[in-house]
């Protein structure tokens, strides 16, 4: 069923929950969770800057505010740029079956090692998402390598 | 510095965090978030049930509450029980230096892992971590099960 989603309209809900995060000043990473079915479970964006809160990332909070699911292997984890570590160790813990990123030029994040771990990842290369993300990284280099533990 | 901390001590505060979690009908596992120097960022535990949110572990909430760091490359995160891929994750994204775990019989985590990425990783094989957990596990598989993805 995955396979006869739209992956486009899929990630225009992150680009948009990162385009949000973007106008409130913040690190411009959106995220969502979507069932088999395409219906939207959580969605979410990252908040390091508008709450102080180093642990809300796009893909952390869409996962949180899709609250408790008895199975992640049929779910699709939405996010406009490939995860880090953190956020890569989430799909792997909770076995989300598939992974659809906007962009991985910017960041590679853990792409590799979940493919390498079973997860189905789609790389849209949208020129979109790669705009944005190097935009904010040129212009906010400070907060970006915070965000990704970089010192 | 690190060496000369009083592990056991820094263990006990994850500790009554769990049994915290444990008191409000909770997943007992805590986490606690400390400078070089021994002096605590942040604590916290596992709130899957009490909150209906599955993206709070002991690890983190406790990193959570610690809010934005600069570096975490000399920062000691300490947990009751071995991290989850989603914990490890965060570990090494975000470079924590030092991990002291209380035990890693119940659940092996990505301990392995973090070791292998350099990562400082002391397991205390704490007999109160062990079984505080183990007593959980056994009367609670359902809970249990899902806090770690298993289905």
């Amino acid at each position: 069923m995955i396979a006869t989603l739209n992956h486009q309209a899929l990630l225009q809900v992150a680009i948009d929950e990162a385009m949000l995060g973007l106008s409130e000043g913040g690190v411009p990473v959106g995220g969502a969770l979507f069932a088999a079915d395409g219906s939207l479970l959580g969605r979410g964006h990252n908040r390091r800057v508008q709450e102080g809160d180093p642990s809300i990332h796009g893909e952390t909070d869409a996962f949180r505010k899709a609250g408790r699911q008895r199975s992640y292997r049929d779910k699709i984890m939405v996010t406009t740029l490939a995860p880090c570590w953190f956020c890569s160790g989430l799909i792997r813990q909770f076995n989300i079956g598939t992974v659809i990123v906007g962009e991985s030029v910017n960041f590679p994040g853990g792409i590799d090692w979940l493919r390498e771990n079973g997860v189905t990842v789609i790389d849209m290369a949208s020129k979109e998402c790669i705009d944005m993300m190097s935009d904010y990284i040129i212009n906010n280099p400070a907060v970006w390598n915070e965000d990704i533990g970089e010192e």
